[in-house]
């Protein structure tokens, strides 16, 4: 079996400005990037504005195992598939992140005959954006650790610094450090730490600005501590915005790339999906909107953590209305929600399957809740019985949903035409109705009830004396009209990872809640959320390699 | 007055391809970053073996204040200049660093009307060189705490891990930090600081490898720490080495861009003249050498750092041959070497200047130590005397040396023709005369003392009981027939910073002696090296900013 690299090296790439000018661009509307990508001018963006908006369509997914159901793999599949039954569609979908690339992840850059294409590129430094969030972020860093430095007139306490530091690597070590030691010149000692690139607020305000006047806004707003009376400190009473927006001029600017049939492809930003929005950028989804007839795009994790958070924050923000749901599930996921160990996803076993279909049945239900249509997407694997995927297209019917099974990894989009006529006939003719399920001027703890309860099915919630501090906080400072974007384990529909199917009766905790006010909400935190990861015992690094003309090597 | 970046806002550039197009590569042999931006593909790189070499012009100058002498602008006006007099010439300089952009310094790509363009891409992220050094080097750093934190096969002791981490970032709190903290999940707790990306090995190495096989093979030859038992640990003892260049798979390819009067130039790479090696890539320098007659290019700091280890490092290394210098001398610098304060140098002092005078004697007797011919060019400031200017010239044609004054700054190549005429009188019809300065063979103490009593004009030097150590660890582990790349303040031909002018009868003191043996050189320390910088209270940051359509202001 050919790996996605040698897939990926098989295909004939167009030069991306035949793609460019497939969707009306032309040479000029292009800022190249090589041969094979280009970013899209604002120039080229605001023309846009003149045409109409296609059709949006949501890939989201029942609760995941660590492999993933392949939801970028169905998304790109699908805008092929629609291309092939001689619709105009192309995907917008997030770009990935490089420190995972070298741990177990591999690449995240679809699979099979549906990637992105150059995936090489993609999954190293692309056209930068990732490190111009990085620099942005840290240069931000340096500018209030220099403000306490160098007399602290904002008294801001070292000790309530919530501006952590970012790098696109995994790396434990820094989860935890002490900065600033060395003595009176070498700063203010404090403790610290690093998140993740994804995980940093900027890329979640990136990914929300529709241009550079609303991103310059949006960094001026970032809280970035609190005084030692309690006040919040916003950046722009620092007055940096203007800087931090200059390393981000190029960042904010849609990537065109293409996928492993030719088409159209929007690869864009990248935002954690538990403590941010998950989802590719509202500048590029909307460009895409002008110049396809159907956009698919993605939200990260289950349907309960991205689609959620998509409905409830980022479509209000653009503001945008998705058409349809696309639900992706695999045979494999189900079992393992039905008590199958993950080591055992390869072997048939009905009765599993069975038992964890309640995990697919709620995330039906929460669909209709935002008055959405939809299909279940089933991701055939090489192990699924016919039996067993019979059982979950009967189970989604049995329910009031199309159900259509897939293949876009081994076929590219004759792998799901099925599933594009579907899709076709739920959003064609219809207005949207898209709605979202809170209103964002209720009070944060009504937000929290409302998606815990009627999401994840929880039955309370219960606050740490931490998390009741932050919300005096919250509402005392006038935070309490943004919208919340739950940070909650993907394993499972609960708080609780090891909680799997359809878990009912049980209390969600909320630790404690930040605040993310340049990107406008605020995190209402549940459980341990990984913000920096680790690499395994043998990273996939050992295996990467370039050979002497630059071609890269055992990248998955 | 214009500042540099409204000067370079008027400059009608022309498109790369074009500019590519005079060198004779064609656009295939161009990936294009923008309209104005390329690399140069390793193809082309090849392709170019079979053209004749150029002659190749090193601008060094007399030691700095810190203003800095105005080298850049110089390199850059030079080429122009050259141009104008009917040759084919281009520029080979070093990429800036992010950081010092947004503390005092502003942006580091020529002025006035002698910089390359387009000079606010080129001083923020550019083509992503410096984040893809960043990105390797720090994925190094997460591998080797991942390989200590599971298991530690090597052995590596973590107090004596000497691979730090770096940010372009001009960040004094991480110059000391504590990491792995938090407990037995979060890494292994130990000391750690971060280095400005430009301090990193991996610069050092990109910018003396001279292709993708040789960059691995360095790369795999970093010492990245010692043993419990005190032996050196190298990088390919873990096997990463792959992975990392692949990182830098883009990073080695020069990039082109053109000057003020679209005179092509190579702006790549970008290493400290202090504890590296202070020039642009060998690759970029080799490749202008093939695609023109004249190629100038530029070693960081005065004479006795920069240049020293472009003739004792760069050019064997290549090999390249340098056929002459350009010495870059000022009146301001000279009479601040002379005993006038910095604050007023404005003020005609024909005293101070004849008593700073014998700085510029030194560097000169330093040029002839390496068989070079060579050229003064005197600098020109607004506020400069035309007696004060005649002082200089003539001291300098005294000891044997051609004089020019040049104002590449206010007028292009314009500035300084008759320089031009000068350095290809001295460098047409002759074979280049080049030597080093010592034999990489010599033992450690020898080569050092060689470099700081010829170069510096010690009289001896001292080793503290730590380079000492460390001498002895070089000597048994058999790192004694790499060169030395002495770390010393640019301040003064000392080790002093305060000794102005021309020191005499001083000792300099080796502290200690780093290993860099990837990039292939030992580091003798002598005296306080700043590898982490810090921002002023007023950064520049609080000015820069961008406009809606994505133009920066206030870069200077």
């Amino acid at each position: 079996m050919l790996s996605d690299i040698d897939i990926a090296k098989k295909v004939g790439l167009k030069p991306i400005k035949d793609i460019g000018r497939s969707l009306g661009l032309e040479e000029e509307d292009l800022e190249l990037y090589g041969k094979y990508k280009a970013k899209i001018s604002y120039q080229a963006l605001d023309k846009l504005q003149d045409r109409p908006e296609g059709k949006l369509i949501l890939v989201s997914a029942i609760t995941p195992t660590p492999a993933g159901e392949g939801k970028t793999t169905v998304s790109i599949g699908l805008s092929q598939a629609l291309n092939k039954i001689g619709e105009k569609a192309m995907v917008a979908i997030r770009e990935p992140s490089l420190g995972p690339v070298f741990g177990i992840k591999g690449g995240a850059a679809g699979g099979g005959y549906s990637q992105v294409l150059p995936m090489e590129e993609i999954n190293l430094h692309f056209t930068g954006d990732f490190h111009a969030v990085t620099a942005a972020n840290n240069t931000l860093a340096a500018l209030i650790d220099n403000h306490i430095h160098a007399g602290n007139d904002l008294q801001i306490d070292p000790r309530r610094v919530t501006w952590k530091r970012v790098l696109d690597v995994n790396d434990r070590a820094l989860r935890h450090v002490v900065i600033g030691l060395g003595g009176r010149t070498q700063g203010i000692p404090r403790e610290d730490g690093f998140d993740i690139t994804p995980a940093s607020e900027i890329m979640a305000i990136l990914c929300l600005s529709k241009d550079l006047a609303e991103l310059k806004e949006r960094i001026g707003n970032i809280t970035i501590g609190f005084t030692y009376d309690g006040k919040p400190v916003l950046e722009k009473e620092l007055g940096y915005e203007g800087a931090i927006a200059a390393l981000l001029k190029d960042a904010l600017k849609p990537n065109l790339v293409q996928t492993t049939e030719n088409t159209p492809a929007l690869v864009h930003g990248g935002p954690f999906a538990n403590i941010a929005q998950g989802a590719n950028s509202i500048i590029a989804t909307k460009a895409a909107l002008r110049m396809a007839d159907y956009v698919v795009t993605e939200a990260g994790f289950g349907f309960d953590l991205g689609a959620e958070k998509f409905f409830d924050i980022v479509c209000p923000n653009g503001p945008m209305c998705t058409s349809a749901v696309v639900l992706v599930a695999t045979v494999r996921a189900l079992k393992h929600h039905g008590g199958a160990k993950l080591s055992d996803l390869n072997a048939p076993n009905v009765e599993a399957l069975k038992k964890g279909l309640p995990n697919l049945g709620k995330h039906l239900e929460n669909i209709k809740k935002f008055g959405m249509e939809s299909v279940v997407a089933i991701n055939r694997f090489a192990t699924d019985t016919e039996e067993e995927l019979e059982i979950v297209e009967s189970y989604a019917r049995k329910h009031g949903f199309d159900a259509s099974i897939v293949d876009f990894w081994s076929k590219g989009g004759e792998g799901g035409l099925e599933l594009a006529e579907e899709v076709k006939r739920l959003v064609d003719d219809k207005r949207c109705q898209m709605h979202s399920l809170y209103d964002w001027k209720d009070s944060i703890e009504d937000k929290i009830k409302t998606v815990a309860t009627e999401i994840y099915g929880a039955k309370a919630i219960d606050y740490t004396s931490t998390a009741k501090k932050d919300l005096k906080k919250i509402n005392q400072y006038g935070y309490h009209e943004l919208p919340v974007c739950i940070a909650k384990t993907q394993k499972s529909l609960s708080d609780n990872p090891k909680l799997l199917g359809r878990p009912e009766n049980f209390l969600v905790t909320v630790r404690e809640i930040l605040i993310a006010s340049g990107a406008g909400f605020v995190i209402p935190i549940t459980g341990d959320i990984m913000r920096m990861p680790g690499l395994p015992k043998a990273p996939a690094a050992k295996k990467i390699t370039v050979d002497d003309k630059g071609d890269i090597e055992n990248l998955f």
